[in-house]
Order: structure tokens, then C-alpha cells, then sequence
């Protein structure tokens, strides 16, 4: 699945892993490093399996940005770096495949951004995460987006004003995360949240979340306006077909892609 | 309060309570049982009561969408039944009473929506909570826009693309209900609720309600210059006149309408 | 910092603290009383101050609007008063100030919007929130537009509908304040987190919290939109260049203001 210099993909039945693997820079998040994402999760997403799992190598899920790649960057050079990453957090979102994050150790800044935008997360009992900008110079303004999302605002406030961390209880109980394993049981609980979330037909399953993320965030109405439109059609699609027919039936369903 | 053939529709006191009664068929929402709930929210919405209880009769709350009523339509048939079960969600909301969902077994896909399109909802620990669409053929696209207005982006998305049933206790823990209470107590629990949410003026605690649904999920600029206009023409109502006027004079008031 | 007859005004060190000090009156929301706390937090956020404290004095933080205020004035009068209230909490959000509510005691009707328009809450085990327009006659239209935004729809249905007060572990639970501690360690469990949160580039941290509130409340695109341009133009600022030059030289920023 192409070269890649900072990450490993691999593929195992429906499941493509991609694994952040600059280790020694905590996962950082230079341009070359989001571009070599960038690419695997576009690839990831025009291939047939249904679950990507986003991993990290090395002591921590990832640090966020690479200081050492922005620091001497201009205002339009910084512009580019952060459409780059937000291509990545958003392309996250849009490909067929239900993503989850496998979060060990810190997540922080762009890295809990990361979290945030996957679909799913299931979090070691070792992992941490926090937007740190609020410790000091740079604020974590597009991480702070997806988080916002996820947890509630005073919440949010928090994360974003402090920069201190939270642990893993914190973030499930505040939404930021699916599951909270120990940390010996964590591909175990990928996997098996995973393997959930990609039964069923894999178009019928696409449509779904790419229509969860195009109706959130906007008044009902507007919501209800999307969501009547893409069901109605998506009645007539094989997967529909077939789940209405076996069900009726009261047999397994065999689906059709 | 009309001839209806699917539902049970019952008025005592200032409460109308209407009731799915197609429990050999898990209180499915098919089209005519669909219009005969749409009607009767209407006919209740146009009364004098001041709240509506919602609730099932047989093993489920509701199963959703009668697959035997779907799986012959065409995309315009698919679409005219999900706007007429829209029609039903957004009046739900826009009837002047207070509705309450009295939910015992399973709320799945429409019936998951119903729940949450209620403005208070007390469940039963027996009670379950999906959109199973996410196991198979026919997303819960409808169903999730107000589930995912009730509870936090990744609990939506682990309800909508596994398919998988929630408890009563994680509902609430989520959200999706106000009370979770034992079986036996349910009426009781519904009815206690139900009588503080409708106190006070009816005028004035219709137009609240009507106007929370106005604001939400709208930029706060936005949902201000809604709730500013409605509340100050509200102080100039009977309902507001009184209720500043008794606390003023520190007596019990005596309510308009 | 001016003559106030309602509020009592104080700095120290790199703190202000706004008092609502009509105790007898249980600190309610006055025409004169709102004018004063806007000129205090206009005065505040001018200064170089780095966080504000809004405390009560007396046995509640704050009642909400005075009926002896309200039930005299017309429709123009009263829609005038609730702009000056809005405006009020518009300003808590948009000075460059962290601003933090200690509350102890009832936080009611516009008392409670306070604590939600506040960037974050600390509560005393002895503060209890509520919507009371819900019980009676004048609904809480305005106050629901940040709690709406603070707490899950179902919990906010509650609270505006019944009117009846939440304790403090219950709007802990529900997102609506950051830490609750018992009432004789408020003080400084408010200094603890105000500290935490105002630490860094002061106007970094301005300008992440304006742009927080610009981005929230819209879909995920229209706020990345936001925070891009603003986070590529911070990258520029004394503050950020401080704080990557320090981390990537191993040593403590020297914030540039």
C-alpha cells in the first residue's frame, strides 16, 4: 500500500492499521508525517475493507505538530500546514470505513484532535490526553474543533485554557472516548468495537456515517431535510433490500457487497 | 378524541396519554399506525391538557419502521412515509403540552427517535435503547438526528453504526432519558415528572417550550435574538404578569389559563 | 476601578474579582445592578489583568432579574432590559480575561446563565442552579441559551420545564460547572484552576477563547474555516514563537506580555 517513511499500514482481513511510527519524536506531526496519512487513509479508503484502526508506535499516540516544522515557517506556510492537517481530520471522516483510534499513552494538540475525529476510540488505561496550547504560546484553536464536538463546553474550556491533562475515566466520562481497557487488553477491545461496528452491508454502512457527519451541527430541520433524502434512497440500495427481506423472512441476511 | 384502530388514546385530568397498541407487531410504526399517532398528537395538542404521555402496550416501547410497510415502497413511497414520521417527530415538539416518554423494553430506530424527540422521557430498567440499522441494511439515518442531539457525538456514533442495544442506566448516564426507575414504579415516576414540568401557566409554558426548540443547536448570537424578542413580548403576557406579581405581593398565583 | 453602588470591584495580583453585592435583594439582576457589573467587566477586560472571579456576596450567588425591575416596564422596556442582560453575557465571553463564577448558594434564572455564560464554574457543595421560569409565568427564554449550550438537551428540558433546582454533583455530573468542593475550600479551589488556566502569553490565550466562541454551535466545517486563519495568524504572534522557540530549545518560555 505505498512506501511510507513515517507510518506502517497493514493489512489484516477487512481491517487496515495505520501506525504512526516516528516513535522518537513522540508521533509529532510534520508536514511529511500528515502527507504520509493523508495518503494512507485515502488509499485505506478507496480499498474494500471496512475498518481502519489509527494507531501509534512508541511511548505516546501522538504529540501534536512538530514545533521543529512550524517554528520557522511564515503565515502562509503555517496556513498550509494546518489545511493539510485539517484534510487528514476531515478525510478521517469521509472515507467508507468506520475509523477507530487505538490510544495508548498521551494524545495531546493535534493528537487529541486526531481521537476526536476518528469515528470510535477505545482508550488504554494509560493514555492521557490534553490540548496544551492553553499551557502557553500557540492556542490549540483547530484541535479545539472535533473536541468541542465531543465533550461539553465547560469541558471544553477546560482542556483548551489549562492545557493540563486528562486521564482516560475523565475522557469517558466526558465522551471523548468509547471504551477504557487495561492496557494489555487494548487491541482485544479495538477489535472487538471494530468488529461491531463494520457488521452489515459496507455501502449501506458508508452512506450512514458520512450522513451522521453532513446532518450534525446544524439546527433539526436542516438535519431532518439531509438524513429523509439519503434514507429514501438508500431504501432502494441492494444492502436495505436485503436487510428488510431476511428480516421479514426471518433469516440471516446475506449482504450483498 | 377519534376512532383509532393502532393506538389507545386516553384523557384524565389536565394529562392525555397515548398509547402504541400493536403489541403483537412490537408497536412498529407503519403508515397508517404513523397517522393515527400524528392525529392524535394534534387532536391533544389542540386541547386544553397541559401534558401528553406517550407510551406502548405489550412487550416493546416500539420497534421503528414496520419492514412489512417499507420493503415493496419506491424511493417516492420510502420518502413520503419518512416525511409523514418526521411530520410526526417535529409535532411532538411544537404541540404546546409537555410530552413525556414512558418507556418500558426496547425504543429501537423510530421508536429510539421517538424517545428522543420527546421533551422528557422516564424509562423502566427493563428498558433498551438502539438504532439497529447499524447492523445491517437500512441505516437509522432519520432516527439519529435527534439521538445525536441528546447525547455526545462518540456515543452516537457507537449507537448508529454498531446497532447495538444501550441499557436504561447508560441512557441516562448518556442523556437519552431523565429517570431511570424499577419496572413497578414507572407510571408513578412518569406521572411525578410529568406533574412539575406542567406546572404553572400553560401559555407561558407552551411558548418556552416551543422556543428552546427554536434556539438550540444555532450559533448562541443567533439563538439570542430569538429568545430575547419571544421573552420580552412574554412579560407583557397574563401568565408573566401574575407570576411577578404574586412574587412580588408573596402569595401563591393564581394562574390565567 | 470606578464607583459602583451594587458590586464591589477588587485586584489582586493579576486578578479581578467582580462581586454582586446587593445580598439583601439576593444579589438579583437590577437594570442599575446589570449596568454596573457590564462597566465592571469592560473596565476589567481593558486592564491587564489576566483572569476574573464573579462571586455573591450574601446567601446566594444570584436570584436573576428583579420583578420589582421587570413587572412595571412595557414591552420596548423590558426588551431593552434583556439586551443589556445579554450584553452582559456577551462580555464575559468576549473580554480577553479568563473568567471564572464561584458560586455558592442558589444560582437562578439569569443567576445560573451567569455561571453558564462564565468560561468556567467552580460550586461550593452548597450551590444549587435552577430555571424557576419553568415553575410559573415568566420563562426562562434567555437563561436556557447558554445552560442549552452547557448541558445535554434532555437535562436542559428538565431544568427549563420543571423549574426545580439541580444540586451541586448533579450539575457537576451534567457538565454544567467544572469542580464542586465543599464550601470552605471555594476560595481557593477558584484561585487553583483560574491560576492553571491563565497561565502562558496572555494574548495568546485571549484569542483562543474569542475564537472558541466564534467556532462553537456550527458545523465542523464553517469552524475549521475559523480557527485555521486565526491559528495561522497566531503562529506569527510574540506568544506562539515563544512558546515553540522554548520547547524546541529544552527550556521555560519568557512570555512576551
Amino acid at each position: 500500500m505505498g512506501e511510507f517513511q513515517h507510518i506502517l499500514v497493514k493489512r489484516e482481513g477487512e481491517t487496515v492499521t495505520i501506525t504512526m511510527n516516528r516513535g522518537s519524536r513522540r508521533n509529532s506531526l510534520s508536514e511529511d508525517h500528515l502527507r504520509e496519512l493523508l495518503a494512507a487513509f485515502r488509499q485505506a479508503g478507496e480499498s474494500d475493507a471496512t475498518g481502519i484502526v489509527l494507531a501509534g508506535a512508541g511511548p505516546v499516540f501522538s504529540a501534536g505538530h512538530d514545533f521543529g516544522d512550524v517554528a520557522s515557517r511564515d503565515l502562509m506556510g503555517v496556513r498550509e500546514l494546518l489545511r493539510l492537517c485539517t484534510d487528514l481530520m476531515r478525510t478521517i471522516q469521509s472515507v467508507p470505513q468506520v475509523v477507530i483510534a487505538r490510544v495508548h499513552g498521551l494524545a495531546t494538540a493535534a493528537g487529541c484532535q486526531l481521537v476526536a475525529s476518528c469515528d470510535l476510540a477505545v482508550a488504554a488505561e494509560s493514555a492521557g490526553f490534553a490540548l496544551p496550547g492553553g499551557k502557553g504560546g500557540w492556542f490549540c484553536h483547530t484541535p479545539a474543533v472535533p473536541v468541542a464536538r465531543s465533550v461539553g463546553r465547560k469541558r471544553l474550556m477546560e482542556l483548551a485554557l489549562t492545557g493540563d491533562p486528562i486521564d482516560a475515566a475523565t475522557a469517558l466520562d466526558w465522551g471523548l472516548v468509547n471504551r477504557v481497557v487495561p492496557d494489555a487488553d487494548l487491541d482485544e477491545a479495538v477489535a472487538e468495537l471494530l468488529g461491531r461496528a463494520t457488521r452489515g452491508s459496507r455501502a449501506a454502512k458508508a452512506l450512514g456515517k458520512q450522513t451522521l457527519y453532513a446532518q450534525l451541527d446544524r439546527p433539526e430541520d436542516d438535519a431532518y431535510a439531509i438524513a429523509i433524502e439519503v434514507m429514501a434512497s438508500a431504501s432502494q440500495l441492494p444492502g436495505a433490500r436485503e436487510g428488510m427481506a431476511s428480516f421479514l423472512e426471518k433469516r440471516k441476511p446475506v449482504w450483498p457487497d
